[in-house]
């Protein structure tokens, strides 16, 4: 497969990156179609927000540069990019100097059933919660033990996804998803203000379904709030939507939003 | 400097690294005296529980035997040993068949101002708070952006460590110490049941001190009590023991104890 550092064929990076001995970066996850990164300007819209609130020295028209170049030669498939701070000294005090370094993998596209799509799927109750840490809340950074611990909970494969909750049991979104919930005739999903991954395909989807006329709300949500829910979806910037059937011993059905959001962004990802 | 991957000297190692792509792994800071680990058995003992409590497949004699070669090569000062679960498929699941890969770098000695041993330090009061995440508590694992954020909040070098509270605004720990209070004749610590890096040091400490007769307690501290405490201090693995002399407005003196506990322990380090 396809891996680039810092814009050069690379299987190896230093011992002494702070990527590896901190976590101490961003990453996107991005699907690519005929050569191009899809949604693109919010893919660099998040990295430009975690560069600034990580204080990472980041030159955003590098990174594009070299991510369509990456994109062009993989042709079809996904790109994960990687920046961190670049090498370490020891101890955790960034450098003076510190450079950013880029790391792009190429993987092919991810091979779900369809069934996760046409018939939704089933989400594994994760006991694992996440830790409320504003600084870094919303941001896809390096981090992501809790989504290890809370991924390797269930290896059964009728659970497509898992629900993550916080420390105080409110619902938060999917091991590797957003989570939205149709309740009261509004597309409501969990602010991230707290803990969270803020994904793309979720604000792509908040800009949309607003300008469809579809009310749209970002708030804290309570586990009962879900349950009672009219229709539940999870998104993602590679599998778009799910349609969420069962959580345990409840069920929903696949609504009518839910399919309305599919083929709009069906269309959105195909074309 | 010396740096080895899996027991070879090397200095690069695979872009698809786990514990690059999402901190999943452990690590150890080990001073390295007269070509010994110091303090090993109480490193070895943390990487163990964090093995079992991250379900890392690790062969503990392996790292055991591989530390004491690097350590015999280093001669003198500090190795530092990152465990991550290998090599990643993309996405979160760990592979069925991961296979630890073991990270040896060696450092100098660091140089710190002999004052921060004999008339102690001044603590900077960071702003950053540690989130509440019992899952990850007490462990060295190589997710520490909140350290790395930490830290980034001064760069006047009279501060020569900060203090770090959690969400609720207990006094935790320091950016890369443990703190001790003296407090009404007891040796005060707190308790890292939801968030902290429960140090090798810490353990020595307060195993040590009970030892002598000094009543040990470890329990949630408040701010309140750091502030009225006769004796405040630092320590880990490397430095030994700093006493604290002030945090913004607040002084303490350097205390019988403190001083008792350094006399000790100073022997230790260097025997």
């Amino acid at each position: 497969m396809l891996a680039w550092v810092d814009g050069r064929p690379a299987e190896a990076l230093s011992v002494r990156d702070r990527g590896l001995a901190y976590g101490d970066g961003l990453f996107e996850t991005i699907a690519v179609s005929a050569g191009r990164p899809r949604l693109l300007a919010r893919h660099l819209a998040r990295l430009e927000e975690g560069s600034r609130r990580l204080h990472l020295p980041l030159s955003l028209d590098q990174v594009e540069q070299e991510l369509l170049t990456f994109c062009a030669q993989l042709g079809e498939g996904v790109a994960k990019l990687m920046l961190t701070r670049g090498d370490a000294l020891r101890g955790y005090a960034a450098p003076a100097d510190a450079k950013v370094r880029r790391i792009l993998l190429g993987y092919p596209a991810p091979a779900y059933p369809v069934a996760n799509f046409e018939q939704g799927v089933s989400l594994f109750p994760c006991a694992t919660r996440l830790a409320e840490q504003p600084l870094l809340a919303g941001l896809k950074h390096l981090n992501r033990l809790e989504q290890v611990l809370a991924r390797s909970e269930w290896s059964d494969p009728a659970c497509a996804e898992g629900l993550m909750r916080d420390q105080s049991g409110r619902v938060v979104e999917g091991v590797f998803s957003n989570l939205f919930l149709v309740l009261d005739g509004q597309l409501l999903t969990p602010a991230l203000s707290r803990c969270g991954v803020a994904g793309v395909m979720r604000a792509e989807m908040l800009e949309w379904a607003a300008g469809q006329g579809i009310a749209t709300v970002v708030r804290d949500v309570e586990y009962a709030e879900l349950l009672r829910a009219d229709e539940v979806f999870l998104c993602n910037s590679l599998y778009g939507i799910w349609p969420v059937r069962q959580l345990e011993a409840h069920a929903w059905p696949v609504g009518p939003i839910t399919r309305k959001l599919q083929t709009h962004f069906r269309e959105l990802l195909d074309s």
